[in-house]
């Protein structure tokens, strides 16, 4: 299990610094669609080399010119860029087929897909399927929104599927959602508006560590 | 009805120097979302700045976090910014919000939206409704795509609908497109590709002149 930080509405250089005072206990850095849309691609290059070691996840939310989008953040250093699930077939299709290419990854978002969308969508093995929140509706209809996640209406979900989630994830609806066994906890906010936001990711790390003991000795 | 050029898969500088070349024969000038998401709300400023008098569309996708996205477009001086229909609904209410906050306007973009979604969003009556053919599409299934939004098939279609077209519109397919009365003629590579850029964006609005004209006269 891997946490993921996303940084978002922030500078470059205040992505950077929450990243370096976390770095201990998160796993992969994202660098959030609105860095991405205010800064363009020097987001993604500057926080690669900041983190060299780190996997660095480009949220592009690509629905369109897939080949495109999916090399510019390839090419300044992402390791897994995202595509809507939204978006017509042809496009994750060639966000696959672009990440074969280089040999990285493609996290498919499914924000507002449908069941049989998902059904679909899950086929695509090598990549992370990512159950997300948005923020519009976190805001719209208050937190705790992944109690709508949880794992007993999972049984579709299909054997060895790398699971990422994502929206308004916090210290305590972490263990709800560990059921899923995902493959990515996404933290945003959570973290990086927290009063002491190395001691939020610690806390956080330390409840998937628990998770993964109890799950191992259990 | 306008003619809006997208500026797509090019530097900042390559796009001022292109909407300076045809200026004369454009009435809107789009920052195409690969423009945005290489280079950040820097390409936003720079064509608002080169074009103060032209309507200027950030091609911004939003599919979350409408209000922060919406706004970082407005302040960057773009009069139009867009919004996937395929989104939640609450992230098109927050960009149709924030549009009225600022006085300026919300284009939908209804690429891969269900019928259903579409009669919902034309709800929206001082947005416009872009039916769009994506790139991924059209280098799917070939050009010409456009033979599918004839005018017989649009009989759900609002009156007073502001509709814009989108998607490999090319001087050939474009008197077809007229049919459908669009207030927007969204057109890229056939004049940003042509061999005489400026030469094809007079053809394409002599067209729509023409048919202005045979529409008032006939």
């Amino acid at each position: 299990m891997n946490v993921q930080l996303a940084l978002d509405r922030m500078t470059i250089p205040e992505a950077i610094e929450m990243a370096r005072t976390v770095q201990d206990h998160v796993d992969w850095i994202e660098v959030g669609t609105s860095l991405i849309k205010e800064f363009g691609m020097d987001s993604v290059k500057a926080i690669k080399k900041a983190f060299p070691d780190k996997v660095v996840v480009a949220d592009m939310k690509t629905f369109d010119n897939a080949k495109y989008e999916f090399e510019l953040c390839y090419q300044a250093g992402a390791d897994v860029a995202t595509v809507m699930g939204a978006a017509p077939l042809v496009t994750v299709e060639t966000c696959m087929d672009t990440a074969a290419k280089y040999g990285k990854t493609v996290m498919i978002d499914l924000l507002h897909t449908s069941a049989d969308q998902q059904a679909y969508l899950f086929r695509y093995e090598t990549a992370i399927s990512c159950m997300h929140v948005s923020k519009d509706e976190q805001e719209q209809k208050g937190h705790a929104l992944h109690s709508t996640f949880h794992a007993g209406e999972l049984t579709a979900l299909p054997d060895g599927l790398k699971l990422a989630v994502a929206g308004g994830i916090t210290l305590q609806s972490l263990p709800n959602l560990l059921e899923m066994r995902p493959f990515v906890v996404i933290v945003g906010s959570a973290i990086t508006k927290a009063a002491n936001p190395r001691q939020a990711a610690f806390d956080i790390k330390q409840v998937l560590e628990q998770h993964k003991e109890i799950r191992i000795n259990g």
